[in-house]
């Protein structure tokens, strides 16, 4: 019989088949080869086709805008939001409606087209990292604003809509939904016990371990108890923080090497995968400090196609369990 | 500027690209054509491929799991959930979990493999309509399940796994996340104005008439003011009702009618598109009348892919405002 597992944070349930569970041999999944092909606005010398860079890791003496960079961050050139202007809220009879004010950055991770994180040398994920945390404080100076909201598209299946390995930074002037549930979860639970639910959650896994693939002296990888996905990854701080950014300088290169771990491992059981992942992290401009929430990142491959269950329900058919899925990823070997 | 609309039900914001909408040939989306090739469970002649019949309209005289049925309702052969045994709800830690009870069937809306709802006569598509009324009503009597969920998938970019066109039935055990907290917005709405917030959506949606496509005596279609999704539909009854399956007689072919109406209309804009609709109506075995809540059908097209920003935020993007996708709806000959 199939398991209903109920996730403690927001309360959402999962179906996990422990009775007749995929292998990874089991998903069709949709391969995604990168063409490599055409002029792309990410690679070396093709500067000039983004909007002009906000902030820049490149070799001193080069020019800002010119070749010379190994991690360079710019406007999206089809902003989903702009920086320009007033929210200027406003109702229209029961509705409510706003302008779209925000900022939507890219950033692009390495000169290199056809290179994913997992094949960057760890010194130049550690700059990926380190760029993302300076965006991100950078932007939360503005009081407009109140998330910063950091996340990866890889592959055509997860929506990326250009090859070229990058990360996206919005801003945002209001909290979002999922990030207001998992903060109120997770404030409800401190509220009773005291304690961050991260802490119990780390706790857990490293007591029972078959969830836990990996972890080094600053973070651990696991596949959560209520993964919505097949194959799901979380990578967490062991050191309680509600912040990325705020990260310090001993975590960056623990968390750039478990980063690198955790997408090769999942590549070599999946050749070609797609794959989104998320940072979550407190909301900005609020209270200040947040010991009731700890950041984290789940990393969801694309191997299913979400459906009218999932869509009607906001509940998740998971055709692995996350024990099995971590077999699967502890077994491999670099 | 792109504008933020907020759902006042459920508090989602949604960016609504107003400047540089897309027009239908803007959309790149995976085509679905039929191969219609192989044996089918679904198809006449292959009865004994499925699980037993539960329920079906089928021509006198003809013996159950035989051909000469028009609509069949068998159970799913890899049910996500079971119908016999015990819930038994328990902790883990700092987890929940309990046993996949529920039921989980499949509704095969006629004989025919390649036909979609808006193929099949006026006559046929009502009495899909009124079985999943009656599976719902006949499951409804289980005391262990809360909600009746109904869905369909049609094509693989919506996730069907089957080409012969089916609707889905789900028995869950508890209200699914989504669910709960649209009755709960819903709730809220209602006591603070005493009267059901979709009252005031038909009130606003019939008075600005730029979101409506189609209206017949009992039901109204139109592209909502908060759509998440490119070209997103929503059918609802004119008449208050919580509870689908309590649809009177009288309305089930005006829901017919509106039904091919409306598949008709965005497959003509969209060939070969894929798409999801849900039904959402009440929960059941709870307090009985629900005057705060409305069932209606939301119908979701599958133009884009959901991204890291979606599923990080609960927010979505469209790239066509509702307004302008009722127009292209609305400009569709018979």
């Amino acid at each position: 019989m199939a398991e209903l597992r109920r996730d403690p944070i927001v309360g959402r349930w999962v179906i996990v088949d422990t009775d007749h569970p995929s292998s990874p041999e089991g998903f069709e999944y949709e391969q995604y080869i990168p063409k490599g092909a055409g002029v792309c606005p990410f690679c070396y010398g093709n500067e000039s086709q983004t909007p002009p860079e906000i902030e820049c890791f490149r070799q001193p003496g080069t020019a800002p805008n010119t070749s010379g960079w190994q991690v360079r961050v710019v406007s999206n050139k089809f902003p989903a939001l702009q920086v320009e202007g007033e929210l200027d809220r406003r109702g229209l009879g029961i509705y409510d409606l706003s302008n779209g004010i925000g900022a939507h950055e890219v950033l692009v991770e390495s000169p290199y087209h056809m290179k994913d994180i997992s094949d960057l040398l760890n010194k130049e994920i550690e700059d990926v990292v380190r760029m993302s945390c300076r965006r991100s404080n950078d932007l939360s100076k503005d009081k407009r604003f109140k998330y910063i909201m950091i996340f990866r598209n890889y592959g055509s299946a997860a929506g990326a809509s250009l090859e070229h390995p990058h990360t996206q930074i919005v801003a945002l002037p209001m909290i979002p939904k999922n990030v207001a549930e998992e903060i109120s979860g997770a404030k409800n639970y401190f509220d009773y016990r005291e304690r961050c639910i991260f802490f119990f959650f780390f706790m857990q896994e490293t007591q029972e371990k078959d969830r836990i693939i990996f972890e080094n002296k600053y973070f651990i990888s696991f596949c959560p108890f209520v993964s919505r996905f097949p194959f799901e990854l979380w990578i967490m701080p062991k050191k309680h923080s509600g912040y990325y950014c705020q990260m310090s300088e001993e975590e960056i290169p623990a968390l750039a090497s478990i980063l690198k771990d955790t997408i090769a491992r999942i590549k070599k059981v999946f050749v070609n995968l797609s794959y989104n992942y998320i940072i979550h992290t407190s909301p900005i401009n609020g209270d200040g400090d947040v010991d009731y929430y700890h950041w984290h990142i789940e990393f969801m491959p694309k191997l299913t196609r979400v459906a009218g269950f999932e869509w009607g329900t906001g509940f998740y058919i998971d055709p692995t369990s996350p024990e099995l899925a971590a077999q699967y990823l502890k077994a491999i070997k670099d």
